[in-house]
């Protein structure tokens, strides 16, 4: 603990340079104004914004070269990454909320705070206000960590957990996020799950020590869900959320962003509306969940807050890439899957369905047949197995003349919590 | 971010004094040795154990000169307080799992860092390898914190867990639970809150900077809770918990620990067996849980391990005591609760109860009435009331000639989870 101001007089002052006054920006300024005296007591400087850059104004250089730490607000990849490798290349601390820039440029950024011993610090890039980054780079900073995994966007966690208690279609769920503000005017990057890869790419970094960026994750959206799939799977005790998943299989490692059902006991399960959370997997650990409110103004400002105090404070820590992975396929993952037929209600149907099934190594776990005139609806769940060869089965019954509508298929986290 | 050891050569070796070699002692021992070289590489220096104190052998007095920093995992108030206390006035950083030395001597122990500009660290004192300390005095240390709340003690929490899911006594999920090493042999402060309490005393003076120790918190246990009084909640859709609750109140704060309902929906009611979780709530957060393990000699350990890497990379930071508080008594503070009545089935009986509760401003939200023979059992769950209050009409019902065992009363925790 370092001791507070020493002497007598006012504490001295610790100059911020601020880009960006947005939503997220004026609030950081709001709270930051509310704390400086508390933080001033701990850490014997006293925090305040010295510049700022906002659309309308304010020289970049002139902040930076004012500031003893810079806030990057602004979003979006330029010209903030400019602004940002500038500060660190002058050897002053970096916060960002910025996921696009992490993802997307990481290595360059991480490079940069290296080689001229600055302080990169991202806690509100990922899950708003829950605390991974700091939790993984500083607690687990001793622990293996051999899986990431959770809800890391809001805006689609809100939309599945509406479609779930009220019935309401995709499209209806996704208006009623945006009127309460759980979805921008432009939701795509959102719901395809572009978004909740970015926020993979750096937690996937920290994690394994490895330069992981946005191009190494593969991700699927929500945009397909239909109240039918939630509905049927509701009778395996199933509930479907939008995960990310990072983890070490087989010396190499997968990273990923896909809808998936889990059980209605498992931990996710009881994460509803906005919220977003993360469960950080190890041997020394076993695991740690965490988890709040994923997104807005004020919870994001106090993230930055946390990061900026731990600047004051701090001399930082890097653990960062130090392995070469090997990135697995997605068709080498083995996965269970949630898989949805509609067929003729003929003799042999579910022979020749079971016959392309086991002939492509994909073994039922549990099974439901329902008539309906003419047709007859088949839903199951099957075990783990290669994604290929379940991608290989359902082409082949895709081709089945007995089909009445493309098969539907989707991931299921098979664990159940166990105490 | 710190470079790494710039210079050729291996790096600087960091020395560990540890005093104690239990369970978590050769946990820590092992874990270090696994991840000494990530470490170093992160760091620029090398931890290792230099000397180590066990009931067998070893100067404490020596250890302490050649040690960079001591972790103190012998348990237990002395010597392990004297021995912290010279570690910090010889202004080397501590790093401890302590939970009764920093909830009776923290005010102390604290003092002894501060004038001596040494780190204390303490993240397994509470909920094993769940990060709640380093999340409240670093991430949080811009936030205004107002409320901690959660599941501290994994024994009970898998007491009460086993209990609701076979309906086993109380006595037998406690058997259960020193079998699979849930329990000591001698779970005496476990089972009666105080453990819990410890720990909540150490949260309260972190959440809000100020003077808490153990004696400022009362606490009940589990002991008397009954199968009957599970399953009858059932009926409202609640479950029970052992919960510390530290919370901002009326200008004071309240800290306490209870067994308590929750309704099924509630974050922690999905926290089974032996895990540990904790909310933390703040105006400029929200919410946010975290949970895991409670305990376990390789999870306590790397909780260890993660304050010495803070320690190697990290000056420390402090919001410790600024604040004088008012702790509220108890009977002040508004609780609502299940009360469970076994009473004569005659005439006029409700009415008799209603009256009292009436007159004492007990206000009932959902009853349930069951004839038994010539008795009938009253269930009901009240809306929250002073708890003077409610105890007042407790015990006038108590004294009404109806009555055919005494009331059992716990108490709810009335929100819903609401996304």
């Amino acid at each position: 603990m370092t001791a507070a101001s020493g002497g007598a007089g006012p504490p001295q002052p610790f100059a911020i340079g601020l880009l960006g006054h947005g939503t997220v920006g004026s609030a950081f300024a709001s709270l930051l104004a509310a704390r400086a005296d508390a933080i001033a007591t701990a850490t014997g400087r006293r925090p305040e914004v010295r510049g700022m850059l906002t659309r309308s104004g304010g020289s970049f250089e002139e902040i930076l070269s004012g500031a003893d730490a810079i806030v990057e607000l602004m979003g979006g990849v330029e010209p903030a990454r400019e602004y940002a490798l500038e500060t660190l290349r002058a050897g002053k601390a970096l916060v960002t909320a910025n996921k696009q820039l992490l993802s997307q440029h990481g290595d360059e950024l991480l490079a940069a705070a290296r080689a001229n011993g600055a302080q990169l610090r991202y806690e509100a890039a990922v899950a708003g206000v829950v605390p991974v980054i700091r939790v993984m780079r500083e607690s687990f900073a001793g622990a293996h960590i051999e899986k990431v995994h959770g809800i890391v966007n809001g805006t689609t966690n809100y939309v599945l957990t509406e479609m779930a208690r009220t019935g309401a279609t995709y499209r209806e769920a996704l208006a009623r996020a945006q009127e309460l503000g759980y979805a921008e005017a432009d939701p795509a990057e959102d719901v395809n799950g572009k978004d909740a890869a970015a926020k993979m790419a750096i937690l996937a970094r920290l994690a394994f020590h490895a330069s992981v960026g946005l191009e190494d994750v593969p991700f699927e959206g929500i945009e397909a869900i239909t109240p039918d799939d939630i509905d049927y799977a509701k009778e395996f005790g199933l509930v479907l959320k939008l995960l990310g998943v990072a983890e070490r299989r087989d010396g190499g490692v997968s990273v990923r962003v896909f809808p998936c059902f889990i059980y209605g006991g498992h931990p996710l399960a009881s994460v509803v509306g906005p919220f977003n959370a993360v469960t950080l997997e190890s041997p020394a650990i076993t695991e740690v969940t965490l988890s709040g409110p994923g997104a807005g103004g004020p919870q994001t400002a106090s993230a930055v807050l946390g990061d900026v105090v731990s600047v004051m404070s701090s001399q930082g820590m890097d653990l960062d890439p130090i392995e070469e992975l090997r990135f697995i396929p997605g068709e080498e993952v083995e996965s269970a899957f949630y898989l949805h037929l509609e067929v003729a209600d003929k003799p042999g149907v579910l022979a020749q369905i079971a016959k392309i099934l086991g002939d492509n190594e994909v073994s039922v776990k549990s099974v439901v047949q329902k008539g309906m005139g003419d047709n007859a609806r088949l839903v199951m769940v099957v075990h783990p197995v290669a994604e290929g060869r379940f991608n290989t089965a359902v082409r082949d019954i895709s081709k089945l003349a007995l089909l009445r509508a493309a098969p539907r298929a989707i991931r299921v986290i098979e664990e159940e919590f166990v105490s």
